[in-house]
């Protein structure tokens, strides 16, 4: 499968005072760049989080900032699934600038897999195996 | 009954390049206050989201900026309602700068309510008599 | 000339707990929808605010919330200029559901002009006459 | 000195529809917590930004999510100064639900010195030698 990476433009509400993109939205773009992973494989995030009450949840997050991005400017986010196991799984995430190419962020978060109905973690291989041979199919041991 | 008004902060994360508290977040300052002003009136939001599955959906937002707030400053959020109808609310809001007491925001919001197990609006004086009274009591006709 | 609306994804972090979108998101995405109407017109808000230090302030916000919008779900967003004289400017927004076409938000920001470096507010007209011009032809009165 | 932990109510604007706390929200917290800090030893970190044109830019995050908050819980936010150098320090965070004790977050953030005015990063121990030594005798080794 050829997946594309995801492009972001930074927003004028993402900037602070120093001028440049705020720290804490690398997070969000984290996640908007995962969502449209999901949704690239074939199982977007919404049928998850939606028709089978399954979210994934957050238990980790390490990022670098290698480079401030301005106003305008837009990043290219890649996106690979670095390691999995039935009940958690590694998403790693590196953001380049567009047009200089120059890196500006690397980052992964680690997911557990949450039963909003039953409001208990759950292994993904059991209740979504299909989710998870996509996962296993992907993941690029890092 | 005392009510006292609210006191916050400007944040760091919450300014843009601009140098000055971005526009988007006195809306959440506004939530803050409305949801302060509910504890003190001694039903608070939490209650009436949680026990009651009651939220207070939003039909309309106006507001005037009058006036910038930095980084570090503090501001004074003055909470009144100021129209009530069984189904629908009106609350106002008036932001100072705590230090020089210079006005920097006016608005208001309109609330419906919303009952999120149906999944529908309810008229606030019929599902909860007891918070409708409370406001009733405290609306300040504009 | 023939300008097209911005189209925005509702992001999972802009969900709240009633399981829709917040809405304080939709300040963010008028914004966006304003920046992307002056790229498409030909005048970067990134060159007004970086190479001219000219920001659009705002001194109004005016919002209806028609209705909710859901995590996953795409909306339309089409911006005009509605009212403009040298010193001020009324933008309008619209926005729908893209899947249904169902309204959910009509909004209006009206802005003036700010000289960052001399800190003062400015006449558009007269300090950048090029983007004044822009506005005042495709301004369509409400 | 003696130092007081952070209080921080957690916000409705701040949930996402999962129910809790969104986790990029902890992001925030741990700077308001950082700033709040830095008032209480004495140097505000609007002085450093404003009055000296020195910001506390980002290298590293790194966060382990250890149980959710909710819309009105308030967590308690221990910070410490655990590493520092010349040109670099490291601040813990240790966040726990204020009613119950329970630990829901603990995180750090590694940071450089960087100076507005040049565009470039700068040791703190030469620029503002009066605040590394406060950090310094701050410092608790990790």
């Amino acid at each position: 499968m050829e997946l594309k990476p995801y492009y972001r433009k930074a927003q004028f509400y993402e900037t602070d005072q120093m001028g440049v993109v705020h720290h804490a939205n690398y997070i969000h773009w984290m996640e908007e760049a995962r969502v449209d992973y999901m949704q690239q494989i074939g199982f977007p995030y919404e049928r998850c989080t939606m028709e089978h009450s399954l979210d994934l949840g957050l238990t980790d997050i390490n990022v670098l900032y290698r480079g401030m991005v301005r106003f305008g400017q837009t990043v290219v986010i890649h996106v690979a699934v670095t390691a999995l196991s039935p009940a958690r799984m590694t998403v790693s995430y590196r953001m380049c600038e567009a047009e200089s190419g120059a890196i500006c962020f690397e980052g992964e978060s680690v997911h557990f897999f949450y039963d909003r109905v039953h409001d208990k973690p759950v292994a993904l291989k059991r209740v979504l195996p299909e989710l998870y041979t996509l996962f296993e199919n992907l993941c690029q041991k890092g």
